[in-house]
């Protein structure tokens, strides 16, 4: 099909977070993304490609999709990416309930910021069978485009899911579920037997886990630097850290 | 002092890597990073400030100092992030030769392309006590304004040296010094027992170690996914492997 100057305007708007909320749909970019994502469940709504992508791939296509046919020009326009990939998914956003995991470990981000470091956390979540990450509501949108490409893909298989802190550790507390944090008091999560399962908070990029989310935590770990004496204004950034913590949970389980 | 249209010029240069070659320079922008940069042995050729960060850090600065008072549009010129931060210093960049560390961890980088990831490896490295980062020459620039930025200050205290693969590990296959990387094929590195010293090479974010660096490694190490026979195509960003691969190291040691 051809791409109407609307249908254009329609999918550029979604680079905004306000046109992202209003159209509940979101952008997917670029040749191993969109294999991957027409392979999997997601909702895909359209798609936008360069005739060169459509003619190599019709066996990823089915009749139900609807496809356009789009300039350079046209991608670039719509496009994300410094360098755009010859093609852009419109999927649909998933906004469902989920109820807090009573068996293995989720995460809990509070107000992460940075969207780089929110992908990789998905993406690490995902190579270490973590199948969900709740986040405080100011959190960074799942959806940003930028978000979603540094998953590499891991938004497909891992839940996001957006929900006050209060209620959520709640049902943790309620059912005995260890809610763990870092923090520079913590315990040497090195020397310390871990629980199979539970929830690992991760903090904001630079005020770390806020007042607010660190009086629901009742355990604290501490990744210790090396030498473990050293003092100093070192710092980890928290993909590095939530790595870091599940490898850990992951090599003693 | 007043800054002359041509320093502007000389300074905004160093956007750019042919810039900051001519030159020998680099920049470090906003409050905190200079804050650190004055406080340590770099070698700042210049500080360009608005006058209210001026005023309000007379005890950081000396008569050595050459100081330019700034504008904001001028401030905006010059930098090189979105949201400028009151001020840039333009320093001398380091480059020396050096020798192999016989002694302890050090990182060898095959050809990392992304400026957050270089910037985040030094970051580890600084908190994992690692005071040794060589490269290989195609790795991007330590100098690039992404690079120094998301070190956070750690720049000032990890050595980068940039050097040809093959005369490093020879060096260190002459001295016995163990060359280890990950692969998928390698040994779990959980159930090993990792050395006290030795290099640790880490590949291209999406080819990972090349084939004549690979020839080079000779102790294969992987990191589980979970559970630990998974199968698929999932895979961590290399910043985080590095951080898993370092972490074990210190947790052993």
């Amino acid at each position: 099909m051809i791409l109407s100057k609307n249908k254009l305007r329609e999918i550029t708007a979604l680079k905004q977070r306000k046109g992202r909320e209003e159209q509940q749909r979101f952008t997917i970019e670029g040749e191993k993304l969109a294999e991957e994502t027409l392979q999997s469940q997601c909702h895909v709504d359209l798609i936008c490609a360069l005739p060169e992508w459509i003619a190599a791939n019709r066996n990823l296509l089915n009749p139900n999709h609807e496809i356009y046919e789009i300039t350079e020009e046209q991608l670039r326009k719509m496009s994300n990416l410094s360098t755009p990939n010859k093609v852009i998914i419109v999927a649909k956003q998933v906004r469902k309930e989920y109820k807090l995991p009573q068996n293995g470990l989720s995460l809990y981000l509070d107000d992460i910021q940075d969207p780089g470091n929110m992908g990789t956390i998905i993406r690490l979540a995902d190579w270490f069978g973590i199948e969900m990450i709740a986040c405080s509501p100011d959190t960074v949108d799942l959806y940003n485009s930028k978000v979603i490409q540094s998953t590499m893909g891991a938004f497909l298989r891992v839940a996001v899911y957006y929900t006050e802190p209060e209620s959520w550790f709640e049902q943790a507390h309620k059912t005995e579920l260890p809610v763990m944090g870092t923090f520079l008091n913590g315990s040497n999560i090195y020397k310390e037997a871990l629980p199979k399962k539970g929830i690992i908070v991760m903090g904001n990029e630079s005020k770390g886990i806020s007042d607010k989310v660190a009086a629901l935590v009742n355990r604290r770990l501490k990744i210790p630097p090396y030498p473990t004496d050293r003092q100093g204004s070192e710092s980890l950034n928290v993909a590095i850290a939530a790595a870091i913590v599940c490898a850990e949970f992951r090599r003693q389980s």
